[in-house]
Formats: structure tokens, C-alpha cells, sequence
């Protein structure tokens, strides 16, 4: 390759002038629908309209084609019917236009013949044109002033992580979903049928691209398998990539055919691609969202033996039980470690064993971050996970004490600075009534600030030791016993 | 038994009066937060405080013994340290009080000498007390006006579900998490180490007791297996038992005994209870939540055969693949329905198949009900599931097209009144931003119009799944091969 992709893909994703194939007088197409949303986005660049009849729409000029267009076009967004695709890439062809993104439907997922036209535009393309789609929701590139159809609200900061997707459902969910570990992207593409550009190609622009540290995917199919295998492998230990294959199940392939008209592969293939390249495995949206998301926060490592604290004895109970599955150790206090934690807590209603329990998560600030200290400190511990120790509720029911609550998050915060340990704070959603949404805007509050100091936050024990297991497994695939701090 | 539990009990659930023993002239001892939380959930009875030397605290008048209040006590809370409940519950016992609560830790679940003392409890007691506790979170009991400490802000209607917990932790959570389903309580019991009422006692009251037709229990340990196996087996097909069994990991038992002094018990002695008696299994907190609560929703059946609907691809993969796991079936859709489906949705980015994708989750109203009756109709399916076809964050994304979502909403409820399967519906929690919490207030809402509906609304697919495998398994189970409508 003589031209790097970060050269190449640079019209596709920060493009100085977009042109919008698919609008219509009536307001309400798709196109439009995107020129709305693009400007609200607040993309700089230049916008052309094109439309075989109309000279102006929405206050813009519009273009009869893409070749009219008098000025030099980066970006064509193709959402017009199926059938006129191919005529649109001939023209963007012979505009010399570098890169399209193709929202329409209709091709090799819905028949025979969609199938031949998807090949079609591949061959009027030529290698010319970098092709996103067809049958996709395209590119959010917070850095381009580019957005993806319902994506007028997306943050406009850049970020660290970049998404390869052939959903574009699940995109906007992971994009949404983000704001839960505060997670901003460098690029998120939804590239559906992928005629061109896919998950080879996609993958290997972010392995060289500097602002990106962690890929996270969806995939339904796979184009060229060995290559992809050895990109995902070069980048082992240096930019994790997160996959969840979408497919795997016999019905899984039927319902991948039906949406993005990929091959899903066999599941003894994709076990065997997992191991080989060390991606990480996910199989679910959570999943790839809390996984992903603990590579921003946690430092390399290959944690297993695990503290927990909290305001109760039922959910130590819990904890430990859901630790088997994952095969990790809750070691048992040594009688140094109890007599420590004997001083804080009362005798009774309480444990100074691990896990550990406060007895109720009103434990007082200075004691918090003191426990803190001393069970992280603890040499047979590689993380700490605390939970129920915020309790957010209280703002209902004991008005008078949210000045605790304050200073416990505080407290935490502070502690976490001098642990040189992973630090993970389960912040349940304790509340579902329609009649306490502030006890979830309290608790999103706690969690922002807890992320803000730089502490992994998840809402659940299950979540959050997935997540650990998962970042582990990496770690120790990618050759690191145990974090040597 | 000559005297039924529910007289027997009586007392304990519906006190015409209560004893308050621990509180403070200081104002923060349990106690007082205990009579504090009673007085602003509503209780009608009559309270009495007992303390060594005060005359009057927080207004009440206090009495230097249980023994020394004039009238009659049906209820005693207790709250005092370890050593004082011995002659406590003698002074009850003096009095002829039928029933205590004791709140107060530091018995078996802390040393030997703790056992001792609960020995000592009982032996005093001598069979003319029922006691809940000690170690626990006492009683919550809509009906009674009676309340446990974090429980101010209680519904205060009664409902169908019964619950027995060793937690106290858990319990609360229950109570609130219980708002997602709109589910209410007939009895909810913390019982914490079980001197006296334990789970064996407590089901036995709830298999007497009419208003309640669900029971659910978080259990550490066991008493009379014998005699509880026996007692979920006579309730089989009548009244389900939902059982989260905590501590079945080695490390579990570890806690469990650090918590309420339990013996756990061994994998293989509840594996053959749960398959003899008939409870139903469930492993995490919201697992119990979700499972207990489809029993208010469903008619009794196994349903295996589901069809999937929503708007948009990726989202059928998922769920196909998630249904491998727990052996639903998801039947390809026949000549017949593919053409019925297909004169209502566009004929590009949709799925015509079964997983059913409308493309986008904007189907207008009207269409939307007739798909749900066309696959609801078709005689392969057993149970109906929706998904992502409420996108309140329209409201932020395209406020103009609020009346539509309104309208889908409608459209459901209509069409569920039409359609003789099992409905479930999957409101997907979207956006997780501080800033974005009028969408998850608005999805509340949705949930809630649903639910009043008799819709059953959970927030994942997994989650639905789960549940339905669970409930499926039950009436199996109970001799139910499939529904007859």
C-alpha cells in the first residue's frame, strides 16, 4: 500500500464538502432527513443537494447530479432507491468524487438480483471510490462534524475508541450507551453489506490511527478472514479489539441472512479465529459496551483475586457465588487484615472477613476511605470492587443525611487516588418506580463524578466482574501474568 | 395444628399494637429510626416505647419494662444489644405477647457465644412466641400498616406476592425493583438467622394465606428440608415458589455463614430439592425480580415457539442467538404469513421472516397492530415478543413525532386484547446520560401504560427470555404440556 488509509479515508471522515443524493421536495426523505440532522450536528463543510428536477430545496441549491455539482465534492451520501445507485456512483466516478456512504437498502440481503446490483456498483467503483454500506446508518466522526442519521445529539468531542459495525442499531445504542462509562469515539462506522469497505479494511485504518486505543465490533460476516485474523493478532497487547459476532446460533444465521445478506460462518471457525488472534470474545450489547469500556480505565493486568465491600451481608453472598463462574478468588482475611477492619466497623451486623461487609452503606467518610486503604493494601488482593455503599435512596427517605452521601463519594474518590490497584464501584439502580426518576438522576450524578476521577462505575456485581474477567483474559492471552505495579 | 397460622400470625402481620424496645432519648438509635419510619408509613395501632429510665421519649410515653405497659402488646420490635434480648423477650413472655421482631445482630452469625445466646432466645420464648429474627429487617406488611426500617416510603396497598429472606439487603431492593413490574406485597418477611419463624413456617403461613398467590425467597440456609420440600410440593401448579439459593459456591457458604450463621448446604442436596419439589430456580437478585413477577402477567403455559418483532436487524440476530441458550424455537415464517406481513412493511431494510424487523421503529400505529395480530394468529407460535419499537428519545430526536410513539403505545394495548398468547414487550433502557434522563422518565411511563395493561415489560431480551424459560419450565413441570387457549 502505498498510500496510507489515514490518507486515504481522510475525505470519508473529516470531508470538506458533502453531497446529499436522496433528498426530496416533500421534506420528509431520507436525505433530507440527514441534511437536517447534519446541520444540526453542526457540520462546517460545504452541503450540496442533488435532485433530478428541483433547483432548490430547503433553502439549498440543488443539482441535477453529482457530476453538475461545480465544486469539489469529498463525501456523496447515497439514500435514493436501489435501483439508481449504480448510475450515482458512475457519476461520482466521473465527478472524481474519493469516498460514498450508502444508506439504501435493498441489495444482497433482499434477493438475487439485489445481489448483482451490490456487485454492479462495486465494478462502476472500480477501486476509485471508498464505499460505505449499502444498507447501513454510515460514519459519526465526531472530529469530521460528521453524524450518522439519528445522531443530531452525539457528542461532538472526540474519543479513544472506534467502532466497526454491520448494525446500525446497535451503533446507536452503543453511542447512547457510552455516556455510561463516559466514552467518546474517534470513529463509529455501521457499514451494513459492505461492498468495500468492511471490517478488513476498517480495522486496519484504526490500527493506524494514533487517537484510537481500543476497536470495539458487531460483525454478522467476515470478507477476508485470514487477514482480518492477522491484523486483530498485530495489534494483540497494543489496541484491543472487541467482537461480538452476531450469528452463531443455527436461527442466528438465518435472522444475519435476512439483515446484512452475510455468510455467518460456523461457530467452530470463529472459536477457533478467537483463540488464534486474541480478540476479545463478547456475545451480547452489554457486554461489548462494559467490556470495551474497562480498557479506559483499568491499568493492564491479569486481576483474580478479588476484595469486595459493601453495605450488606446478602450481597456478599451474591458476589461470591457469581466469582465461581468466573473462576475468580475472594481470598480469606488474615487475621492482620480483621484486626485492621475490626477497628473501623461495629462487632455486630457487620463482617471483617472478605467479603467484607459494613453492615449499611452509611459508613462514615474518613472510615471508607480509611477500609479502603487497608483491604487495598492487602498484598494477596489484585482488585477491589465496592458496592451498596452508596445508597442514593436516602435523599427520599432520610433527607437529613445526603451530606453523608456526598462525602462518602468524596471519600472514595480520594482513596482511589492513593490505590495502585484496580478500583471497581458497582452503583446499582436501586429504584424503578416512575415516581423516583430522581433517585436515578442521583445516581447518575455519583456516577459521573465517580468517572470523572477516573473509576471504573458499572451497575451490577455481574457487570462488573464480566468485565474484569474479560479484560484479564486479555491481559494473560496477550502475555502478562499479573500487573507488576 | 389446631390454630391455623394465619391466626396464629396474626398478631405479627396486623398489630393492633406495637412495643418499641431500643430506642434512645438521643434520637438516632435504631429504635427511633424504627418509630419514626412506622409513624410516616401510616401505622393506625397504638405504639408504646420501652426504655430503662426516660418517661417520655420523642413525645411517646416510655415504659421502664414491656411488662409494665398497661394494655395489651400484640408486637414487640426489637432493637437493643445482644445481651438485653434474653430478658427481654422473658418480660414478653411475662406479659403474654404473641409475637417479636428482633432487628438486633451479634448471635450465631458472630461467635459461639452468640449461638448461645440465640439458644438462650429460644428457650425463653418456649414456643409462646413467634419470633421473627434476630439479625434481620423485621416485617413489611401493606395490610398491617406495619413497615421495616427502610421502608417509610412502602406501597401501602396490598398485593399478591409473598416474600421470605434471609437478606435484609435483598428485601429492600425487592420491594423497590418490584415498581418495574407494578407488583405489590401481601406479606415480605426478613427473618435473618430464624430462631423461630424461618422459611419452613413462613411458606406454610403463605400456603394458608388467600391473598397471596406468588411466593418468592431468598434462602442462606435450611432448617426442615423434609418438611419444606414437602410444602413446595403441595403447592405445585397452585401457588408458585420462586427460590434464590444463596451460597451454593464454596466461597458462597463462606459468606453465608459469615451473614446469618447458615449452613449452606451442598450443590447436589438443592439440585435434588428443586427437581422434586417443583420451586423454581432462579441464581441472581433480578432473575428472582423478573421471574416472580411473570407469574402476575402469563396464563399458564410452556411456551417454546416465539416470534420476534421490532424495528431493525441487528436486534432479531441478537435474539436468535439468545434463544439458542435457553432452547425457544423462533419458526420460519411460512408462505402464507410472509405475504401477510409483507403488504404492511416496506419491502427494503425490513425482514419479512421470523425474527419479524419493521426496519424502523417508526411503523405507524395501525400497522403495527395488525402485524402483532397477523404473527399473534399464526398457530406455530406460542408467545409473541417486541422490541425496540418505542424510541422515546424521539421526544429529544424528533419531537414532532411524539404523537406517533403515543400512538404505538395505544396500538399495543389494543392489539394485546385481541391476542390470546403471551404478549411480552422489551423496553429497552436507551440512553444513559445525566443529561438524558427525561428519556428514561419517559420510558417509565410507556412501562408503565403497558403494565396497567397486563403487559408484561421487561428491559432486555435476555431478561424476557429468562423469565419466559422459567415460567415455561414451571407449568411444564407442574404437568402443562402447552397452552390451551
Amino acid at each position: 500500500m502505498s498510500k496510507s488509509l489515514l490518507d486515504e479515508l481522510r475525505p470519508l471522515f473529516y470531508p470538506e464538502s458533502v453531497a446529499i443524493v436522496g433528498v426530496s421536495t416533500s421534506a420528509d426523505g431520507a436525505g433530507n432527513r440527514f441534511l437536517q440532522t447534519l446541520k444540526k450536528f453542526g457540520y462546517r463543510g460545504r452541503i450540496y443537494l442533488v435532485h433530478p428536477t428541483a433547483t432548490e430545496i430547503e433553502g439549498l441549491k440543488a443539482y441535477p447530479s453529482v457530476r453538475d455539482i461545480p465544486e469539489k465534492v469529498d463525501l456523496v451520501n447515497i439514500s435514493a432507491p436501489a435501483p439508481y445507485v449504480p448510475q450515482i456512483i458512475a457519476d461520482c466516478v466521473a465527478k472524481g468524487v474519493p469516498a460514498v456512504e450508502i444508506f439504501t437498502a435493498g441489495f444482497r440481503e433482499v434477493s438475487e438480483d439485489g445481489r448483482k446490483l451490490e456487485l454492479e456498483i462495486k465494478k462502476i467503483a472500480g477501486g476509485n471510490i471508498r464505499i460505505v454500506g449499502p444498507n447501513c446508518f454510515g460514519v459519526y466522526s465526531p472530529g469530521g462534524g460528521l453524524t450518522l442519521l439519528p445522531g443530531a445529539n452525539y457528542p461532538k468531542e472526540n474519543g479513544n475508541v472506534g467502532i466497526i459495525s454491520q448494525s446500525g442499531g446497535w451503533v446507536t445504542d452503543f453511542i447512547w450507551g457510552a455516556d455510561a462509562f463516559n466514552m467518546k469515539f474517534s470513529q463509529v462506522v455501521s457499514y451494513g453489506n459492505g461492498v468495500d469497505l468492511n471490517e478488513v479494511s476498517l480495522l486496519e485504518y484504526f490500527a493506524e490511527d494514533p487517537n484510537t486505543t481500543v476497536v470495539a465490533a458487531y460483525l454478522e460476516g467476515i470478507n477476508d478472514g485470514d487477514r482480518f485474523r492477522k491484523t486483530v493478532s498485530s495489534l494483540r497487547g497494543i489496541k484491543p479489539v472487541i467482537i461480538w459476532k452476531g450469528g452463531l446460533s443455527e436461527t442466528g444465521k438465518r435472522a444475519v441472512n435476512s439483515h446484512t445478506g452475510s455468510l455467518a460462518g460456523n461457530r467452530s471457525v470463529w472459536n477457533a479465529f478467537f483463540k488464534q488472534s486474541g480478540a476479545v470474545q463478547v456475545s451480547s450489547f452489554e457486554e461489548l459496551l462494559d467490556t470495551t469500556a474497562i480498557f479506559n480505565y483499568l491499568t493492564p493486568g491479569n486481576y483474580r483475586n478479588l476484595a469486595f465491600m459493601g453495605g450488606g451481608g446478602g450481597i456478599g453472598v451474591a458476589a461470591s457465588d457469581m466469582c465461581e463462574g468466573f473462576s475468580f478468588k475472594i481470598p480469606q482475611s488474615t487475621a492482620e487484615i480483621m484486626g485492621e477492619v475490626s477497628e473501623l466497623i461495629p462487632p455486630q451486623g457487620t463482617s471483617i472477613k472478605n467479603p467484607f461487609d459494613t453492615g449499611s452503606p452509611r459508613v462514615p467518610a474518613e472510615v471508607l476511605e480509611r477500609l479502603m486503604q487497608i483491604v487495598a493494601g492487602w498484598t494477596e488482593i489484585d482488585a477491589l470492587i465496592i458496592h451498596r455503599l452508596f445508597f442514593y435512596g436516602l435523599r427520599e427517605l432520610m433527607g437529613e443525611h445526603l451530606a453523608e452521601e456526598d462525602a462518602r463519594v468524596a471519600a472514595v474518590i480520594k482513596a482511589k487516588q492513593r490505590i495502585d490497584k484496580p478500583l471497581l464501584v458497582v452503583l446499582e439502580e436501586l429504584a424503578y418506580g416512575s415516581d423516583k426518576i430522581d433517585i436515578e438522576r442521583d445516581r447518575r450524578n455519583v456516577r459521573d463524578a465517580l468517572l470523572n476521577a477516573g473509576i471504573y462505575v458499572t451497575p451490577n456485581v455481574y457487570r462488573a466482574l464480566r468485565a474484569l474477567y474479560n479484560y484479564s483474559e486479555y491481559w494473560k492471552g496477550a502475555g502478562m501474568k499479573r500487573k507488576v505495579s
